[in-house]
């Protein structure tokens, strides 16, 4: 696996299960998936020989994150070795330039977009769609990173012509802001043969363009779920995806469209590892092993998760896991990871009767965990 | 941990969740633990040097076996080290004698037993209680081992000549042999302040002396079920255990009697893994840690677990994962050990609406994976 994080880390609990070997490229000793016993090759996702080191040693190749330069991918991939998802399906998630285009030709729910080059290339594109626009780098960005809301031309022109002086690497591309009604996120775990499942549409609740919570199932009515259902199953069958798809969306006034793609276990399924009877990390497993995917359905009428970010006094939440533990229902995720405010340090899942059952309990524990100082969301 | 086999295997998830570092006194490199990434000292369980360089690098000491010397574990304690379970706790599990004595003692059902050095003992005992008795050493057996079905004084004659020839260093008991009904087993998880839970009633499925199937809840009615636990709890509370305590009972016309004690995680415990809120791994750390333990209960009307043992034909179920992945619903766990016939290699758990929508499902994969040599039980 490359990256050493905390999705490798969760994906640890399934391999020993199924009795695989997981190697993962480590940035470093102290990477989550490291510190609960992978074993590791040391190196950046952008170093090429790293990769090929990493290669050496599988069988199988798949990912924890999309950062790996799809130049480099496709050399890999020229080792022999199997890569699953693909480098070539693996692109639709690493490039938004790519995704949308070829979700566009494929006839698929997405934003008005257009490449742009300059601050006037923006104001063009503002012209029918009007302000505020939503400006993404092509490449790279993740939580929040990489994309920025412009509410008008002098935005335009300091966003740009920083992006430019800052020499990004990436190209750039201006998107029409939708109305949101709400965030979605369906998984598909699909194998190489075609074999796919799909889980229960989640609804996502963002903050600061961080996940901060995921209900399941999303509180939307039986044909909207099964459209969002049909649309991630239509995206892993046409893009040739393995292992796990994640299909963010935004529920619109005018329908479903997507937003991003992800090709990894994602931060919408952790709720799956209690919540459903074939965790997303054991799926992904499966699917880029070519074996069959297991049942996705929810064991409960409701399962939650909330993530637990670093307070920003600093402090750790492990050193308040009793006092989350103490939360009766609540299932405690902890990364092993150096406590910064804001970084993503664990996660709490509850499985309820309903949606606002298992919150009280994930909320109740999580905010434990951070020391009181996350609101909880007041819905 | 001392002991790196698959309870120290299955420990490891929960043991990343929840950012405690498991280390485990493994025999070898090869344990099922060790392959699976926890960290390791190198030594057998009876050598008392290697129980002291593992508790020195750990805050807590627990087990995934019953089978280091009392001795060394009083000299271990003695170290300064906190021993969860506590040594004196403890050797009820390793010393049947010990535990006959104190159960007795305290007013628990246990069958009628005693002592015996020499044959005609074991004869004068069968007087009153008659033939056949079973013969056991007070320490060292499990899975069928240490224990014989003496059908009259030849049968004891002999057999207790051949533990004396072969200088067992054990003491051995002899017990009446009672009319079985069905084989119950009862879990609690407790820590040292005394909070503990007990998990729903389980029936087990011997087949010669070894575990072959779980199914829970026991097919029992809740006034038996809720004297097993409250006799599960007592015996936690009386003994001061910490830690998972499995108690193994008899159903007989006379009402429940115990059969042995383990105090730790326990193979009628597997299926908590996903059948229960909360796994006896999960609990099993919690509790030695001084945390709470979390809900016991079920998620499921029924869970079931089937063990898949080693071929007679030496092939390695790893083999057949994919076609046994192939079922439906079916939890398949590998331990990653060589395959032996006989050898306890892995399991298969599911759950259902009932024990047998979900027998149906495990006995499938776990017949899959054994090659279709293992006969499923016809009932």
């Amino acid at each position: 696996m490359v990256g050493g994080g905390q999705l490798a880390r969760m994906s640890l609990a399934p391999a020993a299960a199924l009795d695989v070997e997981l190697v993962v490229l480590a940035e470093r000793p102290e990477d989550p998936a490291v510190r609960a016993g992978a074993g590791y090759e040391l190196g950046s996702p952008d170093d090429a020989d790293a990769l090929l080191r990493l290669a050496a040693r599988a069988d199988v190749v798949t990912f924890d994150h999309e950062l790996a330069p799809p130049e480099d991918l496709r050399r890999m991939a020229g080792s022999g070795v199997s890569m699953q998802p693909p480098p070539a399906a693996q692109l639709h998630a690493q490039d938004k330039l790519v995704q949308r285009a070829r979700l566009g030709e494929l006839g698929l729910p997405v934003p008005a977009w257009s490449e742009v080059a300059s601050a006037s290339e923006v104001e063009a594109f503002a012209e029918p769609h009007g302000w505020p626009v939503v400006l993404k780098t092509a490449r790279g960005g993740y939580d929040g990173r990489g994309v920025w809301m412009l509410d008008g031309p002098e935005e335009a022109a300091a966003t740009v012509g920083d992006l430019i002086r800052d020499g990004t690497d990436s190209r750039v591309l201006v998107e029409e802001r939708v109305e949101i009604d709400r965030e979605l996120a369906v998984l598909v775990a699909r194998n190489a043969e075609g074999d796919a499942v799909v889980y229960p549409v989640v609804e996502t609740v963002q903050r600061d363009g961080i996940c901060h919570e995921v209900h399941a199932p999303a509180p939307i009515d039986e044909r909207e779920a099964r459209e969002a259902q049909a649309l991630g199953m239509a995206i892993a069958e046409e893009l040739r995806t393995t292992g796990m798809l994640a299909v963010e969306l935004f529920a619109t006034p005018d329908g479903l469209v997507v937003n991003e793609l992800a090709m990894r276990p994602h931060n919408s399924g952790h709720l799956t590892i209690e919540g459903c009877i074939t965790s997303q990390f054991e799926n992904h497993l499966r699917t880029v092993l070519g074996w069959p995917p297991g049942r996705p359905e929810l064991v409960a009428p409701a399962a939650v998760m909330v993530n637990v970010l670093g307070p920003e006094d600093g402090s750790d939440p492990a050193s308040r896991r009793e006092a989350a533990l103490a939360v009766p229902g609540a299932h405690v995720h902890l990364y092993g990871k150096a406590s910064r405010p804001g970084r993503k340090l664990g996660h709490v899942t509850a499985l309820g009767g309903d949606i606002e059952d298992a919150l009280s309990v994930a909320r109740e524990a999580a905010t434990r965990l951070a020391g009181g100082s996350v609101p909880t969301d007041s819905r």
